[in-house]
Formats: C-alpha cells, structure tokens, sequence
C-alpha cells in the first residue's frame, strides 16, 4: 500500500476498515492485548462477564484514531497503545451504561449485558470498565494522561446527563443538541486524536487541529448515528432502532422538521412526538422526507467531516493522514 | 482535648463523630471544599443534581481515615486532603449506584437520586463522581494515588459483581462472604488508611500495617452493618431495612445460622429464605434469636476491630492513634 487508493464514490464501511485492520494490524492487536489483561479478574462471575463482553468487539473507532493520529504525526509508541487501550476501555463501559438507559436487548448481534445477567451487573461490569481504564492510564509515571481523560468522560456524563434531562423538551434546539453531542460523542473522539498527537511530541498548535478534527469527525459521527436511528433499518445496525423517538429524545432531524415547519404542522409533529408509538413513527417520517431535515442534516454532518479534514493540514501528507480523513467521511456514510 | 477521654461504655455515635469533626474541623472543611469545587458543572441540570447531592453527607468515614492516620504517622498536607477528598467521592458514587441496585428509596433519610430524578440519571451521576474522583486524583504529579485508587475501585467492582452473582445462592459459606466484603467495603477503607501513611512519607512496614488496619476496620463495619440490617429498626437508620434479605443476599448471621442449624431446621430456613416475605422475615428472626447467629456475628466483628486496633501498634502513641481505634470500636457499636 504504497499509494493511498482515490475514493470518489462513498466508501464501503468494510473494505476501509480492513484496509485500516491491516494497515495498523500489529498495534491493534497490542491495543486487545492491553485490554483484556488489564480486565483479567480471578473472579468466576467477571471471568463470565468479559467472556461475554469480547464479542461486543466493534469498530473501535477511538483506538484507530489514537493509533492513526500517532502515525500522522510521528510513530506509534507504547504509551500510545496503552492510551489505545484506555479510550476503547472507557467506551465500552459507556455503551454497557447506555444499553441500562436504552433498555437495549442486543448490542452488535449479541444480547447486552443487562438482557444476559440483569442491570445491576450492568451498572457495575460499567463501574469496572471504568475503573480499570484509569487504573490503566495511570501506568503512565504522569499523571497527565488521567487528567485529560478524566476531564474528557467527566464531560461525557454531563452530556448524557443533559441529554437525560431534556428528554421530553419538544422545543430543544440546535444550540442545546450540539451541546449534548459534544459531551457524549465528541469529547472522546477528541481526546483519542489530542493523545495520538500529544504523545508523538508535537506542538501545542499541531496537538489542538489534531483534537479538533476528532471533535468534528465525532460530531459528524453521532448526527449520521442520529440521522440512522431515524432512516435506518433495524436488521442492518444490530441495535434496536427508532429508540430516540420512543423516549423523545431529540435530535438534529427533528429539531431542523420544527424549526422549518409551519405553525400548524409544527403543532401536529409535536402531538405525533408526544405520543410514541410505530404508527406516530410512520408520519412523523412523511414529515420528515417532505422537509429538508434529513439533507440538512446530512448537511450538516458533511460540512463538520470536511472541516475536520481541513484541521489536518497542519500535518505533512501521508497515508495516516489521508485514512484519518477516510475515517471521518466513512463515519457519516456508513449504513451499519 | 490534650488528653484522650476513657470511654468504657459503647461509644454513643453522636459524641465521637462531634469529637473528630472538632478534632478534624479545619482539615474536613478543605476537603469539602476540595470535593463540592471538583464536581461544579456549567449545566443546570448537573446543578440540580449536585445540590440534592449535598444533602446526602454522611459519616465522612473514608475521609476522617485519611486525615487521622495522617496525623498519627505525622501530619495533614494537601495531598492527603485531596486524597481524602477523592476517596469520599468515590464512596458517593458507590452509594448512588448502590442506590440504583437496591432500588432503594432514601438516603440518610434524603430520597435517593433515582427516586427523585430517574434510574438513567443515578447511572450517569455515579459514573459523574467516579470520573471526577480519578481527575481529582490526577492533579497530583505522579500517578501512584490513581493507580492505587485504580486497583481498589476494580475490587470494589469486583465484590459487587460477586455478591450479585451470589444472590440467591443458599449454600454462600463464609469465605466467600469474606470476600465479597472485602471488595465491597474494605477495599476503600483499606486504601484510605493507607494513603493517609503513604502520603506521610512512612517507610512500607509502617503503611502495610495502617492499610492492615483500615482493612480490619473496614470488613467489621460491613459485618456491622449486616448484622444492622436484619435487626435493625428502619426509622434509625434512614435506610429501607431488611433489604439483603428480600434480595436473598445472604450475610454472616444467616450463613452461620445455617451452618449450625439441625439439617431438619436448615431446610426450613432455605425455605422461608426463598419466600422472603415480612412474614418469613419474622420466623427467620425467631430462629436467629435461638441460635448463637447474632452473637458469632457481633463477636467477629469486635476480633476483627481487635486485630485492626492492634496493627495501629506499629504507631507511637498519639490522640489520633487513639481516634483511630476508638473509629473502629464505634464502627461495630453503631446503631444508626
């Protein structure tokens, strides 16, 4: 792979993730390493649980970008894989809390945590995921690393937390989603990218474009999730779908329907809104294909993939780089 | 208070802990201030939950133990303040978690975060203090605090998943029961001890033996408690009570209970274990009070605060070496 390969048309999610499974091979697979001895337990019941939890194994998408980033950058050193390992650990433990929250049955084809055992051993296999990935971070002699991580998933919560909170608003707006999305999706896609090029020795100047590529690659990420959780087909993603419409979440496309709609369809969407059910489901989607809300939005993603790329021009040409901006464009066309 | 007062009788939980917070007040203020400056949030709804959150403060056991075994090995500096601080938050964060397990409805007679708000946010509020704690910890330049806070915390996790697991389970025997709360709770006692000796610079022979202690203190509390929550009247302690025995969580006095009984009356008292009623709580009682259950129990917690007083040997005498000690005797004597 000596020439990056020119991809005009969308990419397919499978052939660029083996192209970046192969290209980064040997240190993702120090990355699994890292992490399952770091959550190796002698207790039987945990022992079960992890068994469990490897087959959640998904895009690991934060790890790459550690890794990716590093490359960009400079090389990948041990520190960084450890940091790999960190950010994955810290993800997963938030998608084992988000499956309570979401009442979610199966996570990528395999039943979650709380359908297997029950919430409770959700809550903490999440706790534990949590504290093993400080635990870990902190083999760094710096404590450096735990504070931007720390401070990162402190920023998490207070996105979920949000997001918990404006459940139910039928009149959020672009401003308060944005907040949201930032905290629960961006902060770590951000801080993957800041760690790679922070731990690969570059400046100041070149660290924040690299931290702010990922902040917009995973804002871009979780408007296409957004927009997927809408348009999607449920056999397709592996997750149980429409579910921010259930629970009246809000997001962009909904958001962008009330803003533009008249006063009086305006009120019909937020009766529809207000009473979640399949059939309420179907109309509000009319709604949405006569307005422009599912472009804007989509929009709306593109135009934060193509900033993202143009924060990357601070680092010299290369195949890391031209992935990492792949990456960005594959995450809002992906259809998984 | 130049001179330890001798306290004879059981130590009237009110005048100890009036004593420490004299003894400690200036140190325990910073703590507060340290742990309530780390938490702040710019969004409302995290304010909210925060300033409910206040409401729930407790014993400070975990922080009191960092202070004093740092003043009995030397003096309070600021690390062993923000520690203190740490090893608090991690404790909340536990407890409203704990909250969501047990479905329970109170704290120190406060509704519990989930009763007031919802599931979904004591998840997430948890998972709030949690990460806060190990950003807190990793204000201080090396990342020793993190790693041990690490390892203590994946204990905890690990003694939780376990007595999950264990529920229901009527053959527990005492070594697991041991070591479920030796995870569960002494894990954080132990650490707290041990850190308030790390930070005071004492050489290992010294902190093994102050950790040895907070440990022995720790799993006699939790024996103390247990035993609590089946004798127990629920207007003291603020707590719902009688809750390990609706979730068939066995404890000391029932696995002695049982191991004791003739093999006609263990089979009766698995079956009044796998209806727990209030009605079946009653006969349990009945058998408990006939057998030596309540006093095997009471009596291995008072070892436990023995050997845990005795390891405090390795200090010289000192008003805090004898707070200390007087901490796990009233940890054992508590009744509310």
């Amino acid at each position: 792979m000596s020439k990056p390969p020119v991809l005009e048309q969308p990419i397919q999610g499978g052939s660029l993730l083996a192209a970046l499974d192969s290209l980064l091979a040997d240190d993702l697979a120090a990355v699994e390493r890292i992490l399952w001895n770091e959550l190796e337990s002698d207790q039987p019941c945990v022992k079960d649980i992890l068994q469990h939890a490897t087959r959640f194994r998904g895009k690991r998408l934060r790890p790459i970008l550690v890794l990716l980033t590093a490359r960009a950058c400079g090389e990948v050193n041990d520190t960084h894989r450890l940091l790999a390992a960190v950010v994955e650990m810290i993800h997963i433990a938030t998608l084992v809390h988000d499956d309570v929250l979401d009442e979610a049955s199966t996570r990528r084809h395999v039943a979650t945590v709380n359908a297997r055992w029950n919430n409770e051993t959700s809550v903490l296999f999440g706790d534990y995921l949590f504290t093993h990935a400080f635990h870990l971070a902190s083999e760094l002699p710096t404590s450096h690393a735990c504070r931007i991580i720390g401070r990162a998933t402190n920023k998490v919560c207070e996105g979920e937390l949000t997001q918990i909170h404006e459940r139910g608003n039928l009149d959020l707006n672009e401003e308060t989603y944005f907040k949201i999305i930032n905290g629960k999706t961006a902060e770590l896609t951000a801080v993957s990218a800041y760690l790679g090029a922070h731990y690969a020795d570059q400046p100041a100047e070149v660290v924040n474009a690299v931290e702010a590529y990922g902040r917009k690659l995973g804002l871009a990420f979780q408007i296409a999730d957004d927009l997927l959780d809408i348009v999607g087909v449920e056999k397709k993603t592996g997750k149980t779908l429409g579910s921010d419409l259930k629970k009246q979440k809000l997001t962009l496309p909904i958001i962008r329907l009330l803003a533009t709609a008249t006063s009086a369809d305006a009120t019909i969407i937020r009766e529809l809104l207000a009473h979640p059910e399949d059939e309420t489901a179907a109309q509000l989607r009319e709604y949405l294909h006569k307005s422009d809300a599912l472009e804007y939005t989509s929009q709306t993603a593109h135009k934060l993939v193509e900033e993202a790329c143009e924060h990357l021009n601070v680092l010299p040409e290369s195949q890391a780089r031209h992935w990492l901006c792949e990456i960005a464009r594959f995450s809002v066309e992906r259809s998984f």
